[in-house]
């Protein structure tokens, strides 16, 4: 049975993609393979708006940024990180456990933290190494605004600027070079709409000959060896998970068919019929408004309102995945990803499904909702 | 335009697990995930002959066997392990620059040391934390024939014993338990039979209380947080590779249809009837007879025969896939994979595409090599 897939990853994957997993087995060390991987890197570098290296793990979209810290951070770097949700505080205590020394801006989940903060950091502390970024942050359900404001920010301090962007690259601005971002990092699942299992990472010629000069004490998530068999053999040094490549290069075709720039404005469409339709039903964004997210609605429940037992049912009697709360946010929001393939038909399709699970369960929330989410979209 | 993949991984894969890969996308925290992933640990927990923790990660067998040396290995610890080939001596080096103390037992490639050194060094060292051992070395050709008795030197000595069994779990013995094995690793995409990109891990009770109590300082191998995420969820704590988890567990379900004792005999022929019909076209396999593996056949040259050109016409003109040599082995020894899938045909075909390219190539190899095969086969 075919779910609607409304999860902040992995979404529902176009069959074109699906079925470009079945592509014949090829060795990885061989011109079949080499034609795939450029065609894969130069797609990712376009859909990164870089001219700087890029690089395809097999791993989650963790994995990924899991390298950024690795290959960068030494015992004792500090590093700048604004903390206000579950991904961003897993980032800092990586970065802490690693040796890093974590200088965290924190705001109340659902905010983010104002540009004036990061300043006074940076002026406080003098020898600052890496500002990380969680670009968007996928348990709350905001964004980070002043991406591009940070970007010059570290250019002025000589500071390393890394955007974990695992849950909106694709999805949402995210000009790499404009913005000034040494490494950025998403993964094949969130609004790509490749299955999960790939995950891409661009690194700048700056953080570039930093990694290449120190190289990390480890071997799966060495960028160094990468760029080196890159640079040698358009290869990549470990066995690739071949099947999510051919699926992750075939997203990208259907990426630019569509045009980049029309697919952020779908998503930005898709997200404001999203607020408009829930809010018509007396439902409120966990995030402040200028923080919410585009690709990551997440939704406080009503009073009383059972999170299993309405998940359940979206998805038992519905087909519908919608995702639960992180954390301390278990039981108190939904969530529901409003990215990759995402379309009017999973807009009206999921707000009638919570409309009437909401009914079956009792609550009777006003109607209107999807001629107000449809007037967002036209 | 399929080809014969007699690589040393990636193999064949068969359809039913190419197809396995195009069911619906589902979420990874429910119970849909939950009922795939405890299939796949049970499964695989009867393929490593294992009453252990098992976990599968989503990365190549290079990141799984990178778990077991940053979840076990700490600064200063005395690590033995034999080094002979590419894989061999990767590892050795990760687990220096991991900040270990790799004792290793050096032998030439293509030749094992013998056991005695093995006892000698652990004699001369009272203090190893653990032995490192490469079961099948990929490079070379070569199998360790006496694991079970360094199962018992651990053991008596107190170390843990961790087997890099990544080209060879499924196609030659490996009982993890029998052979006490702590930690034992491998892939999907070599004699499993499936695509890569996921690898399975066993972890002893004994090893898993180091790990617990020692938590290492990274996070996408993190195996404490595995074992929590499946104790508390039957989930794993990172998005996983789903297409790849379905393609593992129909190639798990393949193994045991066939019967794994059945599996390990069916390789252990076609191993045999490829030295045979090797042999008998006058080429010699670069293993020592005693050190023979039943999975990777590495074959030295023939005077003056290019590497490349040998592969390309097997490549183009017969569609058979073989690999070149590593390192200092690139253009002396070419390797045929005799894994997964691996039968009659697979042999047939592939001495039949040998034989004719060495023709073609002007060396006039003697005939009869196919029927001393099938002599092998029956």
């Amino acid at each position: 049975m075919e779910y609607l897939v409304m999860l902040p990853g992995p979404t529902n994957v176009p069959n074109r993609v699906m079925n470009a997993m079945l592509a014949p087995v090829i060795n990885h060390r061989s011109e079949d393979f080499r034609v795939l991987y450029r065609s894969i890197i130069e797609k990712t570098q376009k859909l990164f708006q870089t001219q700087s290296d890029v690089i395809l793990l097999s791993s989650s979209g963790t994995g990924a940024v899991e390298s950024s810290v690795v290959n960068l951070i030494r015992k004792g770097d500090k590093v700048v990180i604004p903390v206000n949700g579950e991904f961003s505080t897993r980032l800092a205590d990586l970065i802490d456990s690693w040796g890093g020394q974590s200088i965290r801006i924190e705001s109340p989940y659902g905010e983010n933290p104002s540009y004036d903060e990061f300043e006074e950091v940076f002026d406080e502390h003098k020898d600052i190494k890496a500002l990380y970024v969680v670009y968007n942050e996928t348990s709350t359900g905001t964004t980070i605004r002043y991406m591009d404001k940070l970007g010059d920010l570290c250019g002025r301090k000589n500071a390393f600027y890394i955007a974990d962007s695992v849950s909106i690259l694709g999805g949402d601005e995210l000009p790499v070079d404009k913005w000034n971002i040494d490494i950025c990092v998403t993964a094949s699942q969130k609004a790509i709409a490749a299955p999960p299992g790939v995950s891409p990472i661009s690194v700048s010629p700056k953080a570039k000959k930093y990694i290449q000069e120190n190289p990390a004490p480890i071997l799966y998530f060495n960028l160094k060896r990468y760029f080196k068999y890159y640079s040698e053999h358009f290869e990549t040094p470990f066995t690739p998970a071949l099947p999510l490549c051919y699926a992750y290069d075939e997203a990208l075709n259907l990426i630019f068919e569509e045009g980049l720039e029309n697919r952020i404005k779908r998503h930005r469409k898709c997200a404001d019929a999203f607020y408009e339709g829930l809010g018509a039903m007396g439902l409120t964004p966990y995030a402040k408004p200028d923080a919410r997210s585009n690709v990551v609605i997440a939704v406080n429940y009503l009073e009383g309102v059972d999170d299993k037992k309405f998940r359940d049912l979206l998805s038992n009697e519905f087909k519908v995945l919608v995702a639960g709360g992180f954390g301390n946010l278990k039981g108190r929001v939904f969530r529901i990803g409003s990215m990759g393939e995402v379309n009017k038909y999973h807009v009206v399709r999921t707000l009638s499904a919570i409309e009437s699970a909401f009914r079956m369960m009792g609550i009777d929330v006003p109607s209107g909702s999807i001629n107000k989410a449809i007037s967002k979209l036209n």
